[in-house]
């Protein structure tokens, strides 16, 4: 890190720094300007040392030069991490898609729109059986009934399922049924969750959070990798701007920008990241071209009788002619990258 | 609600919607217009009635019209909800000061501060036992050591003492020890900790959101509430924005707008909400301006060695300098409305 | 529009309000329900009507239902704008693609440039005579020079130019020498410089303001389209959030969004979009996947050397390995589309 | 600045960049590190040259150090700027309080509200006579005939006059009638605009844009300063955020800011700034807490008229009461700070 002292600070001000910095382990390297004095530190800095700088007596502000993430950085693992669920590998060659309603609502609905996904091409089903909801009035999910309806989905069309995990209580139970837990964007950083998940050896899903910084969510990765758990897929799903068209912003930006700073998948969810179905097909098609992973869609038999996030979804029409598209244009990016 | 069809929407369509709403128990107005029909429907809306009308042929969009809390909201009680902690009142005449430092990170120190900010003016201790960071190498707080500090910290100064609730299995623990319980800002939709609060009688200090809309903010003191817990106490923390100059934006407004639209009583905090101890008298003064019913700040004997979040703290000397200036203010102002 | 009336509001305030929206032309339906009365008012809305009725006694919102853009709506005009430069057509088949550096900075390098861009498969090209800089200490342009070097461009390559206006008192120079004429981001809402662009017949490329919502981008447009010049093109070229890995958000689903609210081509600027030359790549491809009718990047000879927006230029050999990839890209989706 | 070189730059790069650092006239300052170097580079930075550094090959980042603002900055000036119109100081020992409505609509009507707000103890009048609007469609102001308006009104109260100024070409126009020039939010960054209130001595009101940094608002202010003109008065309005209850968020933390980081005085707009009548109270006593030199607020004989903004004016009879709180409440904390 680098500290910048104030252009009238005191040289007992920059020796008291400098000695500081020595005695928490720190290489000192000082730099005497015109205007001021520069002092880089050379160390492992954590937020508590940054913070300690930063309010001692004649410095200006403190620089943060190395990213604060390890486990998770392409330095730390130059290739890239393949995350596998039974036969199935997200970060490959292979682009995922994993479709299903938002909610599992009910046992013959969801079969059924389990095995029409899968006709259409999907590679992964999911289906929420707790839904975080903003009223305390909605539709708060099936829960244990849900994790059954979502276990015997996948012995009839052996897609392996994705479902959200909402409190570290449920962690035991929610594992046995579903082959990949799911992170919600509004627990990214319920830390005592995600190091519950770093015990486990299931592939973690992990959403951004609406209003979380391109770091904060790779931290949020490092805590589970750094509890023991390598598994972790990223979900792009839109941030939280002063744009209400859509439901949240989708930055597809952030497929390259975590291909070039971490090893880990990552896929994208255009159905919540746009709130709007029109948008979904268009949408992940773009998450195409910029190399995604995967996508993760929601799709119900009668989007206008969901009983959550209806507006955002696909009938399996819709989906079985998106997927189509997205083969062609993924086989093609492929080739040209390789051949 | 209200919805808009779409202006080539058929008679067939329009019809369909208004059966559907009478079946939905909804009473229904047609507003025939040249462009296009509207739809009045008069009944009792929930998200999941909004969305499936969203989603019926013909339908461009529902327009929500009665506010979706109602517990919290000013309707439904028109008398200010008064806290009552011990002899200490949150929400009636006077102006509540809960300081402390971010953490709790030893017992003599501890019991150092409190003493001090007893005898500046504080009305209650604030501490961490349980600290929510961003990286999974930071300090992580002192847990159950540190509740047992503060416990023994209220018994010498004769203050209630506040505190974080992380996990919902910490809870018997965290209520056994401290008399507010605070749902940290990254908590504010971490729904079933919220439920297991609305069990509790404790007063709960529910900060909002870094990026939680004021409704969003309303409907989850609205869960605490709606599962039997009324003692809600509301704390702006500041949003984030485009803007990196201060730590996070410190929504001043939020201060009138929640004793608008709600009964509750609300604080400001300016340490979080600015990042930088420079700002926080300025932001106190300017949050009882604007009628708030208290502060919570951080204070530290050495801001430069805490271990978490040291820029924001005030030294002991600066807090009893502010709280003397917010005295006077906030016994303006009381007079002004009153006399 | 609809009015919704305070659930306390009289019936003689719901009878003013009524009485005035006649007065003021509009068709007046009255749903009178449990807890509220709603009105819905057939007319012709504008900003000062709204405004009105938000602030007659007993009225709680004003809801506005019919979009505020008129002659940019695809309701005006059912089939799509193609705008038209020389033998170039930007809205139909074809995939435009603008190339050049930020800022012209000399003759020779700029007519190099242009010539490197052109064999690589650019059909424009770009380049600032006139530069917004944040810093009045920063490079301005070359003015009246540069616009002369890109006519030269021009008369060499065959291409058309693009450039930006900053000023009215520019417009008559400006239109001599440019085929497009850029608005930028910053001078959006400069709607003097609006409404004068509306009097050429010049296509217009119309940059998002970096906290402009949709619906106020389009309003921008229906200014130049209702002073009387119809060849608008949108441009996105990033929203402003809280996210600072990346210059700008480049809001992908900006694309099918004005696709479907209106009759504009619309192309993306990523390199602008995002302020790292490697993210230019897959951003242009998740263009190309949203439906985006073009792309404006920025290349430069030797990008380390450029006087403005360096970071963000690609060398003319990255262009023209992403030139090769687009194309196959464009080819493949728009055969999906029609065959 | 400081360039902190990637982790695996070979030495030929780490050469490469520092000998093009001192070819710049920098002084370089080596820190060579364990897992990488760190440069040091003491000089004149400018955007150009920090740009050109960072694409150079083995750079990973560049990290200014220096403010980019000179002139405005408190380095530069101690003392405070007092703004002089006529008898009254903008930022001396009084508060000053700007009030009007936002257009001016007529005559008459004019006149009778200056009266009204100089009774009531305004200081200075406002008055829009050229109207940025996001609708081609609204009223657009009464343009030199408002200007006219004004100067009679300022004759009748002996108030000075602040007004908007929108394009260069009505510059000679609007500066012989007003006082003050106001920069709208929407023109903060239309330089050429900027660089011509520089070549006056008129007073200067910098409104912030609704997505400006503080740092490009300051260097807003910088590129007036710098054209020569040093009487620039910062007026806070709002910035643009994802909540939507208040039109804008008020970020009244900008107050301390800029008076921490410039010798400018601040004023706030409470009504721009919320766009809701019920909370300009609030908000401008916030200000006066938070250590503002002044307010501008709306004021309307019959908000419910107003052809522009009325939801957000206040009526003479609600500011009158608003005033002697303002008055009260500055010079207790005036007494405060000096006694």
């Amino acid at each position: 890190m680098i500290i910048v002292m104030e252009s009238q600070a005191s040289a007992a001000q920059i020796q008291h720094v400098s000695s500081k910095l020595q005695e928490k382990g720190f290489q000192v390297h000082l730099s005497q300007g015109i205007e001021r004095t520069i002092i880089g530190a050379i160390g492992q800095r954590t937020q508590a040392t940054q913070d300690l700088f930063e309010t001692l007596p004649g410095v200006e502000k403190v620089v943060p030069i190395a990213q604060p993430f390890k486990l998770a950085s392409r330095q730390f693992k130059q290739e890239r991490t393949r995350v596998q669920v039974g036969s199935i590998t997200i970060g490959g060659r292979d682009f995922q898609i994993i479709a299903g309603p938002c909610a599992v609502e009910g046992r013959t609905k969801y079969l059924e729109i389990a095995q029409a996904v899968k006709e259409a091409g999907a590679t992964m089903l999911r289906g929420g059986a707790f839904k975080p909801r903003t009223s305390p009035y909605s539709f708060q999910g099936l829960e244990k009934e849900g994790l059954k309806i979502l276990a015997e989905a996948r012995e009839i069309t052996g897609l392996p399922v994705i479902t959200e995990i909402m409190d570290p209580r449920h962690l035991d139970e929610v594992a046995s049924y579903a082959d990949i837990l799911q992170v919600g964007a509004r627990n990214m950083q319920n830390y005592f969750l995600l190091r519950e998940l770093g015990r486990l050896q299931h592939p973690i899903l992990l959403k951004r959070g609406p209003s979380a910084t391109i770091e904060e969510w790779i931290m949020a990765a490092e805590y589970i990798i750094s509890s023991g758990n390598p598994n972790v897929i990223m979900c792009e799903r839109g941030i939280r701007t002063f744009d209400s068209y859509t439901r949240n912003t989708l930055d597809i930006s952030a497929v390259p920008v975590i291909k070039q700073l971490t090893h880990m998948p990552i896929i994208v969810d255009p159905s919540h990241g746009t709130g709007k179905w029109k948008l979904v097909e268009p949408m992940s098609l773009a998450a195409v071209g910029a190399g995604a992973d995967g996508i993760m869609v929601e799709v119900h038999q009668n989007p206008s009788e969901a009983l959550s996030d209806g507006p955002q979804s696909l009938t399996p029409e819709n989906f079985a002619r998106m997927v189509k598209k997205i083969k062609n244009l993924h086989l093609l990016l492929n080739n040209n990258g390789e051949q």
